[in-house]
C-alpha cells in the first residue's frame, strides 16, 4: 500500500507544483515566472518526489511512465491500474486544491482553460493536431529513454532524479507553446476536468501519444541500451 | 554550541538572500530578476549552508522545519526552543542587515512592505486567508515530506540538500503571488518587524499554518513512509 | 552499434531541444523563454543524455567533443568518422522534426533562420566574422577543458554530466547574441539545411573553429592537467 | 605548475563567461537574459571548473577565496602570492578577449562601463559606499563559509562544486543592483581597467571588503565549525 500513496502523493504534487505554477505566477504583472519558470516547477515536482518518495514506488508519478517502464521490462504489468488510479487521484486531488485556492483570489471570475492541454484553437501557440502529436509522442519518447537510461544499473547511481526532474524542464521549455505540454495523462485529466471549454473532448490525445510514445521507448530501451 | 550558531548563520544566510534577493533585485527595470529569481534564490540559500552546515545542525533553517522532523520523529523536543531562537536571532539580525543596505540607496523613503508575507490586502495577487492558510499548510507539508522522504536511509546518500533546496525553490515558483511565500515563521517574523503596514498583526497565520503543515507531514512520513 | 545509436539519439534530443525551445519558446508574447531559457535547455539536453547514453558511448553528440576527446588521448581516431556521420544523422533527423512540427502552426510562413548560427548580417546581436570565430574557439576549447576534467578519473564521480551539460548552458548564456551559439558542427549544419538565407554558405566556420578549439584544448588537457 | 595553470583558466573563464554574459546578453532587446542569467553564468563557470581543475588546484579562481582558506588554516601562506598572480592574468586576458569580441559589434563605440563593479553614482541602483562595503563583506563572509562548510571532510563527498557554484549565483541574485557584485578582486580588477569612468578609482573596495569578509569567514569556520 505505501507504494501508492508514494504514486498518490507524488502526483498530487507534481499537478499541484506544476499547474499552480502556472496558474499563480506565470501571468503575475511585471514579475511573472513566464514558461521558463513553469518549466522549472514542473522539472522540480519530478526531483524532488523522486528523492523523497522515489524509494518507495519508483517514483513514476505519471501513467505514461508506467506504461513505459513496463515496456522496457521494468515494472509488472499487473501493478499498471493500481498505479494508474493512485496517479488519477492524486492529480484529481491536486486540481480540486488549485481550484479552492485560486476561487479565494480577489476578483476570481473562473478559472478559464486552468493549466489545461490542448491542440489546433486550444494550443497555446495555434499548433494543429498533427504537430500536437508528434511533439507529445517524441517528448514522451525521449522522457523514457532518460528515465531508463538514467536509472540503468550502468549509470551514475542517485542522480537519476536529476536528470529525469530537469528533464521533464526541458520538455516543458520547449512545448508549452505546442500543447501546454502533457506528456502526463494524468496531468491532463485532472486539468481537463475543471477547465472552461473544450479541453476534455481533445483528452484522448494526451493518452493516446504520451503512452504510445512511451511504449515505443520501452522497446528501444530494451533492443538497444539495456544490455551490454 | 556549534549546533546554534549553525541554524544562526543559516537562517541568516536564508533571510539575507531570499528576501535579499526579492528587495534588491526583483523589481529591478528591465533587467529585474522577477518571482522566479526570488524563488532561485530562497532555494539556494537552503541548498548551500544544508551542504555547509548541514553535518553540524542538520541544517533546519526554520521553526517549522524543525517541528515536523519532531513530529516525524527524527529531532528531540528539548531541542525545539534552542533551535527556534536560534533560527529567529539569524533571521532578525538578517532583517537588520538588509534595513541597513537599503536605506543607503539613492532616494531611499522607507522599506514599505519589505519581504513580508501577507494575505488578503496584503497578498500580491490578492488571496484571502483561506487560499493563503490552505497554500501555506499544504505546501509546508509537502516541503517537510520532501525533507524527510530525501534524508531517509533508503534515499541515494548526499543528495538531500539539493531535493530540498529546489523544493523551496519550487514552493516560491508556485506561491509568491498567494502569500509571498512563507512556509517558515523565522522568515516571516524577521520581515513583518521592519515592514510598514499591517504585517505584523497577520503574522499567526505564518506560524500556525506552516507549523500545523509540517507536523501533519511528520506523522504521515512516519506512518507511511519511514520503515519497509 | 548500440554506441553509434546512443549517439544518434542523444544528438537529435540535441537539436530537437535546444533548437525546438528556440523556436517554438523564446520569443512567445510576453511569456516567452528568453535566450536564458534557450540557454538552459540546450544544456539540459546533454546532461540528460549523458545520464541516459553517456555509459554506452560516452556522450559526445558533437563532433568537436569527438575530436577534441581525440587530440586528448581519449578517444580512437578510427570511431571518429562513425561517431560524426551519426551524429550528423540524428542532427539532421530533429531539424526535420521541428520542421514539420512548426510547420502546423497556425499562420505558417516558412521558419525564417530557423534556430541556425550565424556571423556579421546574420549575427544576431551584429557580431563580424572574426569576433565570432574567436568566441566559437574559445568557448569550445573550454567547454572541452571540462569535459577532459570533469570526466578525469581524479574528478569526483559521477558529476561530469551536470558540469558538461550546465558548462553547455553557460556557453550559451554567453554567446547567443554573437553567433546563436554553435560550439557543434553538426548542430548548426541541421539548422543551415532548413534555414532561409545564407546561413549553409557561413557554415563552414562552424566547423572549423569548433574544432579548432576542442583540439587545441585537447592537447592543452593532456601537457598540463591529464597526469599529476 | 599544473596548479598555476589552473587557477588562470579557472579565472579566465570566470570572467570570460560571467562578465561576457553581462556584457552580450544581459540586456539583449526582448530576450535578453538579465541579472538572473547573468547570476546563473558567474555561478556556472565556478561550478563547472571546480569539477574540471578543482582537483588540481582546489578551485579558487579568485584572490578572496585563497585569503578567506589560508585563515581557515586550509591553505599555504607562501601560495598566496603565485595563486592571485595567477588569477590575475587569467582575468585580465579575459578581459580583453571580451574586449576584442565587442569591438567587433556592429555600431561599437566602446564599452562603457563593461562589467565593472562600483558603488554611489557607479552603483547599478545607486547604493552608497558603506552599503556597497557591507553587502561585499557579508556576501564574501558567507561565500567562503560555504566553500570551507561544503569541502570539509564530514560534508558529502562531490557536491562542493555545486553549493559553491550556485552560491555564487545566488550572490549576484541578491546584489548585482548594488555593486553589480564584485566578492572577487581579480573579476574587478579585470573590468576596471577596460571600462571607461571612475570604476579603476573606486576598486581598493573590492579588494578590500571582500577580502576582509573572506579573512573573518576564515577564522568563524576553525572557532565553530570545523572540527567536532
Amino acid at each position: 500500500m505505501k507504494k501508492y500513496f508514494a504514486e498518490l502523493f507524488g502526483t498530487f504534487w507534481l499537478v499541484f507544483g506544476g499547474c499552480g505554477s502556472a496558474i499563480f505566477a506565470a501571468a503575475f504583472p511585471e514579475l511573472g515566472i513566464g514558461f521558463a519558470g513553469v518549466a522549472l516547477a514542473f522539472g522540480l515536482t519530478v526531483l524532488t518526489m523522486a528523492y523523497a518518495v522515489g524509494h518507495i514506488s519508483g517514483g513514476h508519478f505519471n501513467p505514461a511512465v508506467s506504461f513505459g517502464l513496463w515496456a522496457g521490462g521494468k515494472f509488472s504489468a499487473k501493478e499498471l491500474i493500481p498505479y494508474i488510479v493512485s496517479q488519477l487521484v492524486g492529480a484529481i486531488l491536486a486540481a480540486g486544491a488549485l481550484y479552492f485556492i485560486v476561487s479565494g483570489k480577489a476578483g476570481f471570475d473562473g478559472v478559464g482553460g486552468f493549466a489545461a492541454n490542448g491542440y489546433g484553437e486550444l494550443s497555446p501557440g495555434g499548433f494543429n493536431i498533427t504537430s500536437a502529436f508528434v511533439a507529445e509522442f517524441l517528448l514522451t519518447m525521449f522522457f523514457l529513454l532518460i528515465i531508463l537510461g538514467s536509472t540503468n544499473e550502468r549509470a551514475p547511481k542517485g542522480f537519476a532524479p536529476i536528470a529525469i526532474g530537469l528533464g521533464l524542464t526541458l520538455i516543458h521549455l520547449i512545448s508549452i507553446p505546442i500543447t501546454n505540454t502533457s506528456v502526463n495523462p494524468a496531468r491532463s485529466m485532472s486539468q481537463a476536468l475543471f477547465a472552461d471549454g473544450a479541453y476534455l473532448a481533445q483528452s484522448w490525445l494526451f493518452w493516446v501519444a504520451p503512452i504510445a510514445g512511451a511504449i515505443v521507448a520501452g522497446f528501444i530501451h530494451k533492443a538497444l541500451f539495456d544490455k551490454e
